[in-house]
């Protein structure tokens, strides 16, 4: 009985159109070429590594497509049980026609020849677009992007600033943002116009929010100008900054980001919790984990200092969901967002997902976002979600409260996508 | 099948009468007396507030009943979705014959109306009581209260601390405290004598429990009365402690309360994990959060210096839960107490009870409290509890265990009630 | 449906043979010689003590085994609703025929001296192995056994390394090493000789693994020898050393353990999180808890250091789980081990094993062992996850993602035993 009624509830959410608020895609380049794209993607890369498939094997240099592929595909009967595994098989499956239920040494050549026929076709990157129901895909833009050359109407843009707030200390970054914004820096009012101006940029070309991902033991802080200059001086100089004198000056800037987010209305998407090349031999993307130790109690000051912010807040380790849940319960400015990477299994999903629908206002949930770097994952990725999110629907809101299956279908719509339209504006 | 058999478990725990063993209730107004009392519980307040709802809209000082009512509804809509309308609804449903799954600008009035004429009624309380099958209700009374003008044996006073473990050092509370004792306190052996005497009314009294909340950073250790007293000499005096010399007061007090638990042969309630204040412009009572990062590691040398104290422990954060079933299937004197606060929503209490049932004695664990300021509250709290309480026993007893459904409801009516009366003692 | 799929996919699970990749057998006596040597693990003597059975009629010198067990029944009944409890009575049921589901004071004398004759028989353990599917046993060895007088190939030696990380501040520790190796060290290298020496008796013995248990705050390190040495000289001329010299001692041995698992090519076995002696007054063996405050995170040196080495990882507490599911994703050296002792139960094992099942290579996952004192308890553990396992692979893949029963079970084949013979070697 319950199968069925999740089916009824699910028919419905499969058929909606999306908007996906989160993603690595590169506007430019935004559907794969090649399964080598699809294959390439870390979660494959970093588990078949996991299961003994050494390194140097998937990052020789010059490896060309098609080889690359013939050399993944024997460790991928090590991942058949993964849910990331489900994803690539479901891809395969609907974009592809591939007919079986597994990658083989014997079939993958035939998959590989006809999908890269059908990904040369002209309009494969619509095809995709239109098979997933995608009406709008979020980008990670660097802060000194462009933005030229493709509709930020379609392809929309989102300023990371990890670079801005963590690594001034790197030659590169500085002169990037030199280059960016023509300012070189000599104080903390002359920082903060730089980074006013690449806000500018962006505001020009349709942002819709500014984004950063950060490690578990940051927290937010106010810093003085006169306590920043000193820094901003001492590191566009050339110098090393201590490992304090970093962490101060990572924190002005991101401040200073939450300020510009006032002036231009846009929503800041935390993403906490990352601690980057743990694993230091990894494959490339392939290296990042995490200390479960945080708390959004280190956000407090951030969270009450800036009441007209909106902050979706994405959390990679699932035992941090409940905090998520409870500050979006209090704060109004907090919001629920996603499930971030390591969280992104249908195990915690479903869990998360059940303890913001009991507990977070409706209109503060953002459901969902791939994280994608090709366009052709949010497909599998929103099936899952929707999937659970159905199940969730289906148990708790119509056998446990009784509500009609499509009061419980107008919820997942809210979630899937009404509310990314409130957060972050409307799909012009 | 699995529906008729959670039924069939579910409607004897819902025919038992009960003892809600922690609520705020104020026996002298135990039940609301309009709709406002009833939406102006803080978990109506902060969620309105959390979806937009101005606070000053909310607080506005001598605003009517009626008008707070009106002006809450339009947001509720926002939070049809959480466990804490469904509370709302039940509530109305049974108490005020509502006939509706929702509140709307439309039907709110006549509810109001026609509520407000029963709860009028010079038995409300009474029918209250009945209709929530209510036998005892614990309070949360101050340290100063005179206990003096109500039934205690209906409603049956607890002993509240926080504001003598942690709050010394505002003149209003060191006040209070002399105004109780007829005593001003210049060392440790006074302040101890002080109270010594609050232990003897509250006993006096009826008193079932001494009480406390505590923060996430809260850890119990023993002070000497040589470094306790420089500090109460101090606080008395009406000096600033500085935040080291006010953590050792606290610590220092909160001993001595262990120490009178003893004397009084008193279980004292913890309730483990708040952070005050976290919102600071958030509405009454919807400001405080937490850090899941606490352990109850932080009360070894507390459950091993008081060994006849029984310490009934909440946890607020549902990542304590595991920490919380093992110190209560070790030590004997911890035992599992409640989903308290952001703990106390579906999905939670299911993986709590499971967890609580599966590995601590079955005489260890008091089930649920309310946590309730008004009396209507117990019905659809306890409600929400049953029927998590018969899905467990039906799936893990009956079907996992192969357990009879009588034996299943035993286990249940002994978490639910007999608990209680073992560990507070009976019912008079 | 499901409950008849779940059993089909079952059956053949617990047909399996099994291999026993962690348990405290004594291969002296590995199976109980009367129903106290059952009733006297810790499991149920903590419970009883936990349920107000005082120690001292638990430890009472020179108790006789039925008169321990005539004492310990009357409080079984306070948790019955224990997994712990379940496996009692399995064990009751198969091994010894007890046809009754509770044991009483009514009923228990009769089971003792049934059970006491078929304990004697001269094949009862091989009898119980045989029941119990169990072609291998892997020991926890202290590092001056002497490994004779038993079968290795069935019993299978573990180096069990906790005294030499953590005790060799210990004049009994050090004069075992000093006996076990003909080893006085004075200097680091001389102690790096010392634990070759073991190394070598154990890999001359069949050795299969090296194990250690950590309490929460340890952090591996490399130490240099000179740093060393002079702690290893002071140690050994009998000198207490400071709490953080003896911190960085342990982190001495504990790499010197990991480098000698390179050169014996041995896995490293580490069950990360417990503190020892929380509760002072406890049982024997009913001491020690857990501060939840942990992190994997304190591992990436090691990890890093030790690609050749795997390292089985078994959490104490299951709010590590996501974190060991994410850092076995992504380094090829971790492995998940088990369901160890507070996460040994099925609300967490149901939850932990679907998010391995999930996210970790099939290849890398043990999936369940013992921690048995005495054989029969291999059964109703097993038993148990067993049935938890069956359940998940039903839901999430024959159900979930479509497998065939035949290929599920050919999962779970492989996480119950496969990987034990990849990952430890093969069963000779």
């Amino acid at each position: 009985m319950s199968f069925s009624l999740i089916q009824e509830v699910l028919e419905p959410l499969q058929s909606m159109r999306l908007i996906d608020p989160h993603t690595h895609i590169n506007p430019h380049q935004p559907a794969s070429k090649t399964l080598a794209d699809i294959l390439g993607y870390h979660y494959y890369t970093e588990l078949a590594h996991s299961s003994g498939m050494p390194k140097s094997q998937i990052e020789e240099p010059g490896l060309a497509p098609k080889e690359k592929v013939g050399r993944l595909i024997p460790w991928l009967t090590t991942i058949e049980n993964t849910a990331q595994y489900s994803w690539l098989l479901e891809m395969c499956q609907v974009f592809f026609g591939f007919q079986e239920d597994r990658l083989t040494v014997d079939n993958w050549e035939a998959l590989y020849d006809r999908s890269l026929k059908q990904m040369q076709a002209a309009d494969w990157e619509q095809h995709v677009l239109d098979r997933s129901g995608l009406d709008q895909v979020y980008l990670t833009n660097d802060f000194d992007d462009p933005l030229q050359g493709f509709d930020t109407k379609k392809y929309v843009p989102c300023l990371r600033t990890d670079d801005l707030v963590f690594h001034l200390g790197k030659a590169t970054v500085r002169e990037r943002l030199q280059k960016a914004t023509s300012l070189t820096p000599t104080n903390a009012a002359e920082l903060k116009d730089a980074v006013g101006k690449l806000f500018a940029h962006f505001k020009a070309n349709g942002v819709r929010a500014c984004a950063i991902s950060l490690p578990p033991d940051f927290s937010p802080a106010a810093v003085s100008a006169a306590s920043a200059s000193g820094l901003v001086s001492k590191v566009f100089a050339g110098h090393d900054l201590t490992a304090s004198e970093s962490a101060t000056l990572s924190q002005f800037v991101f401040w200073t980001l939450a300020e510009y987010c006032v002036e231009y209305k846009l929503p800041f998407d935390l993403m906490i919790g990352v601690n980057r090349r743990v694993y230091e031999d990894g494959v490339f993307q392939g290296q990042d984990l995490y200390d479960s130790r945080t708390s959004l109690i280190q956000y407090k000051t951030l969270f009450n200092a800036f009441p007209t912010v909106l902050f979706p807040v994405s959390v990679l380790a699932e035992t941090s969901n409940q905090e998520l849940v409870s500050y979006s319960w209090i704060f109004p400015n907090v919001i629920t967002s996603g499930h971030w990477w390591y969280s992104n299994i249908p195990v915690h999903i479903e869990t998360d997902t059940r303890a913001r629908l009991q507990a977070v206002p409706m209109t503060k949930q953002i459901g969902y976002y791939s994280d994608m770097y090709k366009l052709e994952f949010a497909l599998p990725k929103f099936a899952m979600y929707r999937r659970i999110l159905a199940k969730v629907l289906a148990e708790d809101f119509v056998i446990g409260r009784r509500w009609s299956v499509n009061r419980a279908v107008s919820l997942g719509r809210q979630v899937l996508r009404g509310n990314v339209e409130t957060i972050f504006g409307k799909c012009d």
